[in-house]
């Protein structure tokens, strides 16, 4: 089916997508759970069995964790304290039926499932049992607010099928027993947190009022379940007769609250007069927006075109958007790496959210702002005097890394962060977020790298460097000037020049009220022009680091499946040793500053990279994708795209019961978009080159420049841009320097 | 006084040595139940106020540990699974008295110690009160079996004070009530072990048996507490009249078994009839013959002369006899570091035991065979294929580390392990030993290092590196090519081919049993002439890994005592990414391979390294000591050294309340030996050259090298070498070759 939409004053076409046991890896339930979990940046709701599913979990609330002491074996001064681990809330989905005279129907079978990508609805069909053989049909429709974040709505329809009795059907937030912290020797996984304080009654006959107290961390969150109308008063015991041969509809809603911070539980009882239509409403509205912003098509490959726009979906649920929360690495539709924020979201998600969607690119830098305290602190615990060290890992802003080796010591998040605002600012004007927030981010990440670095005299030479630093490939760590820190942090001085500049354009004085004096940014200067970065004449290549080249490789005949990944296998002293890669390193710099190096030393470094690389991260493919196309070679920019467009549509991890690859969802869009279509942004004009590799037939996507909203669409022949929206702009197509307006598109013919 | 002996047909004349309350840092309880702690090798009694010291904690056991998982805030594969933690069990000391109406007596002061150091017996004077505030006077005699080695005996002596009544007192060994591992956040304390299962009971009215099986482990030891004669069968009360106004005397034995490995009980009951006499006699004439063979003393400096009696004193307390145990960091007065043997033992400790006792030196390298399988399992654990990788730290024998970048990457120990194995040899002859398992550890080792290094092509050489490694010094972590490792490792290398030979000699076909072929000894010998090592042109000295002479020097300003140890106050990130040494790294190769460089090579290192290094381990000093005096700058030497030689007297590092440094006692017995007369061995040669500082009027020790027995006299004016026993033998003497003999003293009057 196509849908018509109005937008903006534009009419868009756009197709239906819908994702379906068919289009899955396996139907395990811990992994349906996940690949069809609902959310909308607030909380997520996992799309557990509602018969025989998990009632004690399900539920994910973005920012709202418990806190526990971190044991160390042997600890030391400034490890992080405590862990902050997502809570694992009650599942809302949860329902019991009986017959009337108790039997209860406790075994289900998920016969149908189909998400609609268009309008958020996810429509399941169960067939159920009893104890005794008797079974009858259940569908279950389930929507989240989008605008009404708080709210999630559920409708279960009942059919006869054996059985066409009386029924009772009761529905209600259960309440979990005590348990144990547990942690997992897999990194990769989540520790469960403590359960923490729970509190049910009901403030109306027709309300249950469910309070949640952490212990430890002082938050807390209240919820709230109940039906909608006709059915009202009748939440905990609702007869229904399948006599009549009629399908019975009930419909459910729930109110999850905004998180607390100072542990009290909100008094006010929240308006529940949401019909399940409204919530759909609200919902299909939002994604049409959100469609309509940043739709993606891939013309000649329906597999691939409904994994693009699936990533997209799950993105945009994940994505906090109260400036308070970020997109956890597993986003909430599971609660591995305990649901922490890492780098990942700036370099990986937020340049989608950049392009299409500033708002909550906006939002998610706020978070960034708002724990800009704790990273100041955090600096000072590693003995850094001035300027500020993010978390490597963190909820509420604090390290909650345990392991500083491939935790702490990456440092380059605070560059990360950096590129991030700059990027955000180059792609939307937005001065006042910079003059508010993101030029703070910006001063206090170079004041930390200014005195973090140390000179080092070499050959008569004065170079910065940064030392005893581990880079995005874990699988090397406490090594001297990684080049893509070292690379970083040399763009996080020069951003302090860039943005003031900007600010001192708007207001000459504004610059000294950050206490930045034109001696500083002299000095930001010279110490960009100073970062060493580390380059082998012998290879002609950047050096990842001091001694990576110089490592030897990983053996071969440990390289095989049974060996990988290598962190599941090996001890992290023996793969630090080698000449081995679980990432895209240095060519994530290459890919980040294309004006870096030409493109012999791009194919040198890719070549040489590429072999040292086992991609045992999830953040790795797709740079190498974009790379590839970059060169000149969309077969192999294909192939690294189609290892990880489906990721967790194959559960090519065997992973995803633990949550999705959020990093991954990102990396596939700037695969698509970075790599296929060549886009960068440079001094605020957009570069396209056509890169599309033979399998597909075309790539149409929509990206927004500033207050323009562009549909590029790309095919073997021609490289087509239109003006959907706002004023006309300049653009680089293939090459040639374009203007776009609205009157005509800009089309270019490819040789 | 001055006591004569005869021993080996030699008579010796001995001072009297006494430790007292006089010449200890402080009177904190906890600190002298270290200084005043009682051993011999087998267990240790900390010398606990018997009235009121602490019940249920005061007797180690040599190698009775319990075992707990190891949690880690994110673990990792191969990471060390248990601790091992020696366990704190009752003391043995507890007395309790009461008034015949059952006031009791509960506090106690401490007026009076002596420690004699010449027969091991420990006097002690405390006044005693009610609470009624009536005194009486206690002295406590107590003494270890030193040849009984499961045995200690204790006598009090009651005399009446204010109090002149009828008395009661009791003894029994308590049993402890529940409790939980605590971790300590700072690594050089211990945790406290889990409560093991204890059981006591009376197999003889006059006998305590107290069964201790651990909970994990899978050990147990029984103890007994029995009075001996003429008091026989009133252990749990007896009474005494101080009406008489006569001192009354109670002795009491203990009877410590050995460590059961399979968690059963001996059910055989030890015979009980030592008095507290007997054992007075086994020691004394156990330590007649210690201070026979290893006599040290200092002419001119009564306070130094005493505390290297104390430290030697200490050292034999502490090792390990029976070849399954070793030489605890704390020895067996504290449960510091856990009861855990570290590299200490074979490069710190071992050799006073090689030059005056070899068949304990024997006994500590026969633990290190024993845990030969465990340290192959080690190997293969980090995914080495050949060899073994000894634990870091340990009891068991398994890796017991849980900070990998400060243990196990401190791959060193192996060649550490091997070094000794070589000096034993090179000392004693035992050919008997590396045929029965000296040369299997020295084989495993370098098999170990073959596969673990890597080789490098520079310049067209090929070298073989060692990267990712930690040296001895913690305050640099995870390196390449560290000095002091590539240095060792060849050595290793080497000893393969050295010992091979002597093997051969005696037996053509020996080497084929091991396995070994010609072809493998010349692989050897290539691999020990390829170890790379790293030398800086610049500085004209070797550097102490392939990074640290261009990293930043630690601040002057973060170098004042508030900020020391450094460890304590700063994250490890941040100590790393500094020139700053914790020890002696480079330099302790340096005292270890004398020919290895020139003495002006030796003072640029010396001068160079020192500008760099805290001394913040207590393995420090004494080598910066021992190089000054070889350099020829004695008064530098004796300010390293008298910063040391005192270290547990005056409570230098304000921790010898958690036990002794073990280590530096050895170590200020190397200061004396190889520093300030500077001996060495080469080919079986011993080497001695004068650098006496002029605070000292004579340094006079005996070594044993081979069978023969030498005292060496040291003065400004001359250096006098005398055989005391055994065959004849060459020996160089400030630069000289001669021959000693029984009929003539080499005697040299230095310029």
């Amino acid at each position: 089916m196509t849908r018509l939409y109005l937008w903006g004053g534009i009419t868009l076409t756009l197709h239906d997508y819908h994702l379906t046991l068919n289009d899955v890896a396996t139907d395990k339930p811990e992994y349906l759970e996940t690949v069809f979990s609902l959310g909308n940046g607030h909380f997520g709701v996992r799309a557990n069995d509602p018969i025989s599913g998990n009632p004690i979990a399900g539920t994910l609330i973005n920012g709202f964790y418990e806190v526990a002491p971190i044991s160390y074996g042997e600890g030391a001064v400034g490890y992080a304290k405590q862990s902050q681990t997502i809570l694992n809330l009650p599942d809302l989905r949860h329902l019991t039926i009986t017959t009337v005279s108790g039997h209860p129907f406790t075994t289900s079978q998920r016969t149908a499932v189909n998400l609609d990508l268009r309008t958020g609805t996810l429509t399941e069909q169960y067939q159920v049992s009893s104890q005794q053989g008797e079974t009858i049909q259940l569908t279950v429709k389930s929507v989240m607010g989008q605008t009404q974040a708080n709210y999630w709505g559920i409708s279960y329809t009942l059919a006869a099928d054996s059985y066409n009795g009386a029924l009772v059907v009761s529905k209600s937030i259960a309440v979990p027993a005590e348990a144990e912290d547990i942690a997992s020797a897999d990194p990769r996984k989540t520790r469960m947190a403590g359960i923490p304080d729970c509190k049910t009654d009901f403030p109306a006959p027709d309300l249950q009022r469910y309070q949640i107290k952490t212990k430890r961390s002082g938050q807390a969150v209240t919820m709230y379940l109940g039906m909608t109308a006709p059915q009202r008063g009748t939440l905990l015991k609702y007869r229904v007769d399948l006599g009549d041969n009629q399908p019975h509809t009930l419909s459910y809603q729930a109110y999850v609250g905004n998180v607390s911070a100072n542990n009290t539980i909100d008094p006010i009882i929240p308006t529940m007069d949401h019909t399940f239509k409204t919530l759909e409403v609200d919902s299909q509205s939002y994604w049409e927006k959100v469609w309509a912003q940043s739709e993606v098509t891939v013309d000649g490959h329906a597999e691939l075109d409904l994994a693009i726009h699936y990533n997209l979906f799950q993105l945009n649920q994940a994505a906090g958007r109260d400036g308070r929360t970020a997109i956890a690495a597993k986003g909430l539709s599971g609660s591995g790496y305990e649901g922490h924020y890492f780098w990942d979201t700036e370099m990986y998600m937020l340049p989608y959210f950049i392009y299409t969607n500033p708002q909550i690119a906006r939002q998610l830098l706020l978070y960034r702002y708002q724990i800009l305290p704790q990273a100041k602190q955090r600096a000072r615990q590693l003995g850094v005097e001035h300027g500020a060290l993010y978390a490597w890992r963190t909820i509420n802003g604090e390290e909650a890394s345990a392991f500083f080796p491939a935790g702490t010591a990456q440092y380059h998040i605070d560059a990360d962060i950096a590129y991030a605002v700059g990027k955000y600012y180059e792609t939307t004007g937005d001065l006042d977020f910079i003059e508010q927030c993101g030029f703070e981010i910006i001063l206090e990440t170079a004041k930390f790298w200014a005195d973090f670095g140390a000179w080092h005299q070499v050959d008569g030479q004065q170079r910065f460097e940064f030392l005893t630093v581990t880079g995005p490939d874990e699988y090397t760590a406490l090594v001297n000037n990684n080049y893509y820190t070292n690379r970083m942090a040399k763009h996080n001085f020069e951003l302090v020049g860039y943005l003031a500049r900007k600010l001192a354009e708007r207001d000459p004085n504004r610059l000294a009220a950050y206490g930045v004096k034109p001696a500083d940014l002299a000095q930001y200067k010279h110490l960009a022009d100073s970062v060493y970065l580390p380059y082998s004449s012998d290879q002609q290549i950047n050096a990842q680091d001091d001694s990576f080249l110089s490592k030897p490789r990983w053996p071969s005949d440990r390289m095989t499946p049974e060996h990988m990944p290598l962190l599941l296998h090996y001890h992290p002293l023996t793969i630090y040793r080698y000449q081995v890669a679980k990432q895209a390193d240095t060519l994530l710099a290459d890919y980040l500053f294309p004006a870096d190096l030409t493109l012999a030393q791009l194919k040198r470094e890719y070549q040489y990279y590429e072999g040292v690389t086992t991609h045992d991260s999830s953040l790795s493919r797709s740079i190498f994708s974009i790379l590839a196309a970059r060169m000149g070679e969309p077969e192999k920019a294909y192939r690294y795209f189609m290892d990880t467009a489906r990721m967790d549509l194959v559960d090519l991890q065997k992973n995803t019961a633990d949550g999705l690859h959020l990093a991954n969802l990102g990396g596939s869009w700037l695969a698509l978009i970075a790599g296929f279509s060549g886009f960068y942004l440079k001094d605020g004009v957009p570069f396209i080159s056509n890169h599309l590799p033979k399998e597909l037939n075309q790539l149409t996507y929509r990206i927004r420049i500033g207050e323009s909203l562009l549909e590029v669409a790309l095919s073997a022949q021609t490289t087509k841009v239109q003006l959907l929206d706002g004023p006309m702009l300049q653009l680089n197509v293939n090459g040639q320097l374009q203007t776009l307006d609205h009157e005509t598109a800009v089309a270019v013919t490819d040789d």
